[in-house]
């Protein structure tokens, strides 16, 4: 299917016909980096998300739900870094409708087609006059060639701005995909539904219906965004969002050819995002796939390849170019999968490390040259059946743990 | 219960009579610390295990099972420090055998009456010539005050050796209940059974049967050394065994008021150590105590507890003396329990930090003070139903990083 779609060089939500972004210095981040994007649709757009699925969501999550259900075309997103909030009551609900409304009267538009989204410290009450302040700077700024302003206003942790757009042909039409992303911290593939601590915003001028974005949405996120790891940690604010404002005029429906391209093209955009969301992981240094293969079930894969996604242990022998199989033996034996150990086979790239249950006599001299590069695929056979399931994890470092015991935003 | 025993000072399993104990350098360990350590019951014991859930339970492990089901007693214990004898296969099964035998020539005994353990690299077979070496110096280095030598020579990681005993009266008859343990990584509570990565070798001289000493053994272990977390992975070695010779002539009975005193100096013994080897963690610089109260069900108390205790982001955030209740929040929120975030209350050592959901109003300057302190108790009340928990967790710092990072015996 690749070659039905193409990347685009400096792609953005905004290399998508009819989408405008800005991001701005609004005044939450200390540090003086730009902390307020706004994202456009000259056109209201139909709409999907995926959020978190932490019983503390945070309000702006908590809202754009609501505004979802209410089957609402969206036309702007307004999102802030440096506050999440997140544990903030009323209060927060207030102020994020209260941000929805000064978009909406800024941009001439209705305020339930305005959804918001936050991220950064949780349990601080929204500053509205800052908001206020980025939405001066930034409905002026807004350009079509605005977003990786966008992309890079709502970073926190991240230490480069994330984002990309494919253009692919529908029944002749050129149909673009563009998205945003930050990550960094609190990243973790979970149980159910969204788990990442990320938020993304995703743009097509595709004609698409609400109902059939949501489905795609959700299957794709699986596939891509809910396959990352960086510290097994799940945030407040995680929102995912797709807007789709039709501008191409290719019109695409549930079960076609085209459905089918269009949604192989979301998938790569979502995973270019998701692995360089890992790349980007707090203090990460390496990208390490874990692929579990032929397990009993598709749980018993997809929790012994999070078990060693997650082992803290496994990821600082990475951080120390230790290709250490015993530590990933643990993490598959621990992790509620059932297997039969004398069976399993682990190879590092291809690199035979153990054979059913015990030492495949590599010399370690020679497995330390893979785990020494910026990425490399953990592999665990069961050779007990026919699921598989696959991560992208990173390290841990010194860096993680000093950006996470200075974090304050 | 408290006064009803007593600790006794630089404590440990020799200080119960009829037990012998000797730690010796055989020749494990780079650094030429001592690595090899021998337990001996003058009279047979009857004896109790608890051990890893891990599937890729170490071969010592496996062994130790088997002879416990057997319902043998057991004369003596032999314990290596620096190779873990795990996913080692049939080699490593005929390596512990041969332990067993050649401990058991050397001091007399029945190879039955011998139980194993290791701790340090998966994936090495055993060195057998080393083992020996062991034996031939720790079975003359026999003493009755040996039980400190031995708990220096099972250390891996652990920066200060950990043993205890305490002196409890039992029907007007001295009883002493002793033991030496080794913790620092791999460390958790986990689902079921035993869960921390760590030895523990527990001696007395009461005289209870070997049905009544697992079933203690069993719930002392949920409430001690599956209450502490270091890391959140879990060992291929854990091994917790308990010997009682019977010396004292106090025969303990099941239902008895007499098993209930003994009981509780057994869970204090446990407690104590469990305590130590958290604060002994690899790279810890704090206690800290989780309690959830007042969850709906035990399952969702636990779950709450361990996901903070787990929580890579509260554990750096600790290590930074930062209070970050959000983070808190966040780990109780994506734990799997069910409970209503409106009514969560958090606060640490008694100052309340989140209110119903919500910011507290505590100033952060406040907080720090609490979360600077060497141990502090994080408290979360759902006021939402009966059932409570808790767990020790400690902090994620740098060394923690270096300490893995590096890990070679």
């Amino acid at each position: 299917m690749s070659d039905l779609f193409e990347f685009i060089e400096n792609g953005s939500p905004t290399s998508v016909p009819g989408f405008k972004a800005s991001g701005v210095v609004a005044g939450f981040k200390r540090s003086g980096a730009p902390d307020f994007a706004l994202l456009f649709s000259e056109r209201p757009a139909a709409a999907a998300g995926v959020f978190t699925t932490c019983l503390f969501a945070a309000a702006p999550v908590r809202y754009c739900r609501e505004l979802l259900k209410k089957g609402n075309n969206i036309q702007a997103v307004a999102i802030n870094s440096g506050i999440a909030n997140a544990c903030t009551g009323k209060q927060g609900l207030d102020a994020v409708r209260k941000t929805a409304e000064r978009t909406a009267a800024k941009l001439g538009i209705s305020p339930d087609s305005v959804a918001v989204a936050s991220t950064g410290r949780i349990g601080t009450q929204m500053n509205m006059d800052i908001i206020s302040r980025g939405l001066d700077l930034a409905v002026p700024a807004l350009s079509s060639d605005g977003g990786n302003d966008a992309a890079r206003a709502i970073m926190t942790t991240d230490t480069v701005p994330k984002a990309a757009a494919v253009r692919v042909k529908i029944g002749g039409v050129p149909v673009t995909i563009g998205a945003m992303t930050k990550g960094a911290g609190m990243i973790n593939p979970g149980l159910a539904g969204l788990h990442a601590t990320m938020l993304c915003f995703i743009t097509t001028d595709a004609c698409i219906e609400s109902p059939l974005l949501a489905e795609m949405l959700e299957k794709n996120a699986q596939n891509s965004f809910n396959r990352i790891t960086v510290d097994g940690d799940m945030s407040t604010n995680d929102t995912v969002l797709l807007l789709a404002n039709g501008v191409s005029g290719a019109v695409i429906r549930k079960g076609t050819p085209e459905a089918e391209v269009f949604e192989n093209a979301l998938l790569a955009v979502m995973k270019n995002l998701a692995r360089r969301m890992v790349k980007d992981g707090e203090g990460s240094t390496k990208l390490v796939t874990i692929e579990v293969v032929n397990a009993r079930s598709a749980r018993d894969a997809k929790l012994a390849a999070e078990s060693v996604a997650n082992s803290l242990l496994c990821k600082t022998a990475w951080f120390g170019n230790d290709p250490n199989w015993g530590r990933i033996a643990a993490a598959l034996g621990y992790s509620g999968a059932a297997f039969d150990p004398d069976k399993c086979d682990i190879s590092i790239d291809g690199l035979p490390v153990m054979t059913r249950g015990g030492d495949a006599g590599t010399p370690e001299s020679v497995a330390v040259e893979h785990v020494k590069k910026p990425e490399f695929t953990i592999r665990c056979d069961f050779h007990d059946g026919d699921f598989d399931y696959w991560v992208w994890s990173s390290d841990v470092s010194y860096d993680y743990v000093k950006i996470n015991a200075d974090y304050h935003t």
